[in-house]
């Protein structure tokens, strides 16, 4: 196989788009068709997102031997929000396995509200993409691995995790935001007390600590071309493709881009699943995180959100996408002639 | 890209699957361990169902260039039920168009029972791979493509489409099957009647007329021969492997395979897409039609049905097949080292 | 007891209501206020009942002593609809008993619509005032009761409890309604089925025939004068204050008051039970038919109904009655002295 | 009005029951009927109630006008728990009047479990006999009325409320209690934050003194004796017939008693109105304070719960009651012939 991995690459001029600069061609279209849009609304719960320009808007882009092109507000800083759940889920995947962690967190679309006061049959949360899996999987990661650390030294070890997954590009991290979202957060204390009545939680779990922590994750900051990057090493295995360093095994990885798939988009994850047919993950502050498996990682930002809480130009832009090119997951690769392959 | 796949094909000895008859001696080995299982239970709401034998356990595979391999019960003739779901959705895709279709139904995870009686957001059917929806796939069958054709001429001409994608081995018809299904049918009634209340049909539908063709296409008869062609063509983008006719258009089994991977195995399909990641449709029969897009096409048959209502030598086949080899969606295909690439 | 009765009536001058005239000019008070509502929709889901007047307005009580007192269009006949829910549940518990009527329905609140597709925790309908339920009762007295009777005796002999329960006042057939009805009954036919689905009913039931059965019971005719009769049956315990005739057992009616009170009025019942606090039940029609125990019925009918499905006027008329005369369940006998005893 | 009710007094031996020992001596041979009952469960959450004996069994009743009667363990204190809701509801009418109350709470039955987490559809707690309703209306008394008052002053006022509704007689505080309540109140900490999300409360609640309000309420303790005096209190229209204080209105006592009769035993209360036809308020304590309008007030002890939460012996006692005397609310006073009125 390895083989014909090496033949395929220097008949395709050695790249996995071989054609990169035609194919950046039509990425700059697309950034500019969506560019016109001017529907949605900034998320207003915290004033941090509501101050936010709607106007910023940003594409980067990283194959997966790491060629780069990114276009628009692609250095200014942004809360990394939802676009952190499959990244906290994959490295619970990569350090406890995904028989522990799914001993405690379903894999199925809910079918439900992103933030719905609801567990699945076997009073789980229904997978680590809506909120309550997503705090029960910071609780793994605080009480079930590396347990000798702080608190303060396990938010520096998660930071870490996500700027090796980012090749060592920007990751920061916003203090205004995090008491904002934690001011404002009666929701998922809600879920946090709901679950430990459920007993969801590992034992001892320190409720507080472990949703400051979930706060504190979703405070993180990124822009679109550190983002970029996290979402071609999910393209790629769990390697950077920047750096060459393995963060993350492969399993863990198919394991996160499976419930991307089906679970990332929230409400709309299913009509995304089948229109556009690529592992996402949206977030309030506007960030999109795509994954094109074996081929690129795409970060897309604009503040502006549909009525299901996704970026309304991230939206339409991954839609222009996969109609140009055959990257819908069922796209037939020999069949479908009004698609190109870049 | 022509060139590609032809110096790939070339390489691999031509074929998608180059070392064949290796590959086969897996699947062999597959099919005796699941043989051994003993566990689930045999359909018994009807008494044509309730007299299969649980012994019956077939597998048959077709690669999407025609190389077939079948073992056990293969020739044995068993109703198709609901693997004929994604069928009539993929002949509605092709005649009327997704735009169309998708007015009608929805693309969703219901995160329900397959009966339940409830509709989505819209008051649409959640997806055409439950009752509801494959009800109402047929009204626009009967009301909005040839409307010309009497019930009969409807009926064969569903049949041929299903004879054309098996490359014309068999596909015949169960009457008792069909009249048993038509007498234990109170909740596909119930749901006839609360979707006609909801405005969910096309207009004039007469409503026995509908739910009676459900039934019959129901009880169309294949056996795991036929059945694997029938999956090989959905693999190879809608042109039947064993006769090089384009029985479906390639974005017309696209949307099928999608709704497949999300919504085919019941309950279970969650599950099922997380852990198997692959498209399939399971019915009460004890059938089960997998596709591995690009490659092949594999039908499975045994009765027991687990809780979820999904054949479970069945079940236990794809598992075993997927911890082998690279075919879950999201495997890495150049750095799961744990996996082969047959 | 028997003494206290007559002292009490004597000193009453007789009877329950002894300044009747004193009385009833505050009725006519009332009834010339909520003349002047135009608000409101009247039903249009079946062209008979788009076409009622929305002027229609009329009130007649009957005391359990047989006084009278009618004001408006109290001759005019109008289509009892679910009126006759309370009246076919007490013909069910006098003729089968409680125990067995409740063998098969439930006695709660549904805390959801009249006709929702849903049962209760032990698969019954919720109530007998719900559409499952009161098609439920049906069935029991087709199947349970007289069964010996071909359908159009059975329908003669409800007809004929009815007639009884009005001191033999009009008591009519609208067989347009009845065709009508069954024309427009998707939700209804969807509710039987998933009823015989999870064996709700007896044995050997003909789902057409207790459908039939239940839109005929739904379409006779009453007038204001015959039902405020009907009322007061209910009021005395059964036994029609016009003729003495002891048509239905006082436990049965005990029964059916209880399931008025908490289920009567729809998706308003527990705010009319907390507001009002009478057993009282609604139509479509604009009926609404109200019950003072041991004091006086009352039939009330306007067409225009709220969003709940009750006559606006009816309901308006109900509030006025109660914050003047110490008729809520719950009023103090004693200490209330901003109310009146009348 | 008056003249006849002494005139009815005369007539009945001055008494609302004027056969009392005659009364009496059937509760007595209600009480050992009951005793014998060996079922249901003591509530084990907290180990202050598990450790509870299930042997414990008091009945103690007072009458409107001050008759009094006590069987069994009348006089061991125990907590109020549920018991306090109608209670501590009667007082925010009684202070706030029913208008401002049910501007926060709803009136209707919720078809769910007493502790569910859901809304009605206004987005208010369905009712003040759930615990997301008690809560509410803590928060009503401690932010909308005597708002000068300190928290420690507050709990005095109520407790004093308390007291005047029991006569003077015992009313104290288990701290220990309390404490343990606190610490397992997951599902309630949920309540409070999803109702705080949902903009339920009065603005500037504090949440956590809200809280250790509602448990410090239920932590109050009674005894038979002193919680039967409440509930004559209750059927007195809000005076204490024991000391003539008028305690509560009695339009505010009307709201209680329609509230207690549709929602006062948990998940039983629909079958509990149609059965028993009383208002009833029971507590997970094994109390169950039982009222009859103009006549008497009944306290009924016993740990031991049924599935529903209710006390078994409570209940069982409850049905014996109406089985013999004519105090199901829909009982007919003059023909229904089986029953006795006292």
């Amino acid at each position: 196989n390895e083989n014909i991995v090496l033949v395929s690459r220097a008949f395709r001029r050695q790249f996995v788009i071989p054609e990169f600069e035609e194919f950046t061609d039509k990425i700059e279209k697309f950034y500019y068709t969506c560019k016109e849009i001017d529907t949605g609304k900034v998320a207003a719960y915290i004033p941090q997102l509501e101050r936010m320009s709607p106007n910023y808007w940003g594409v980067s882009l990283c194959t997966i031997d790491g060629q780069r092109y990114s276009i628009g507000d692609v250095k200014v800083p942004f809360t990394i929000q939802s676009c952190s759940k499959p990244l906290t889920y994959a490295i619970a995947l990569n350090e406890l396995g995904s028989e522990v962690v799914h001993r405690y967190v379903g894999q199925e679309p809910s079918g439900r509200m992103f933030n719905e006061l609801i567990l699945d049959h076997n009073k789980k949360p229904h997978n680590p993409m809506v909120n309550a899996g997503a705090i029960l999987v910071l609780s793994l990661l605080l009480n079930l691995s590396e347990v000798d650390m702080s608190l303060a030294e396990k938010f520096d070890w998660v930071m870490n995790y996500f700027k090796r997954m980012s090749g060592g590009e920007f990751v920061g991290f916003n203090n205004a935001v995090f008491l904002s979202e934690r001011e404002n957060a009666d929701r998922n204390y809600a879920l946090a007390f709901y679950m430990r009545e459920n007993k969801c939680f590992p034992e001892k779990i320190n409720l507080r600590e472990c949703l400051d922590f979930y706060f504190q994750c979703c405070s993180m900051e990124v822009d679109c071309e550190s983002m970029s990057v996290i979402a071609a090493t999910l393209a790629n295995g769990g390697i950077c493709p920047t750096t060459g360093d393995q963060v993350l095994k492969p399993d863990s990885v198919r394991d996160v881009l499976s419930l991307m798939h089906s679970c990332g988009m929230y409400d709309y994850s299913g009509q995304f699943a089948f229109t556009v047919g690529l592992p996402a993950k949206s977030g309030v502050c506007g960030g999109l995180l795509v994954v094109i498996p074996n081929v690129l990682g795409i970060a897309l930002w604009s503040p502006p959100l549909d009525q299901s809480g996704n970026s309304v130009r991230g939206i339409e832009f991954c839609k222009e996408l996969v109609s140009m090119f055959n990257f819908h997951r069922y796209d037939n690769l020999k069949h479908a002639v009004n698609k190109q392959d870049p």
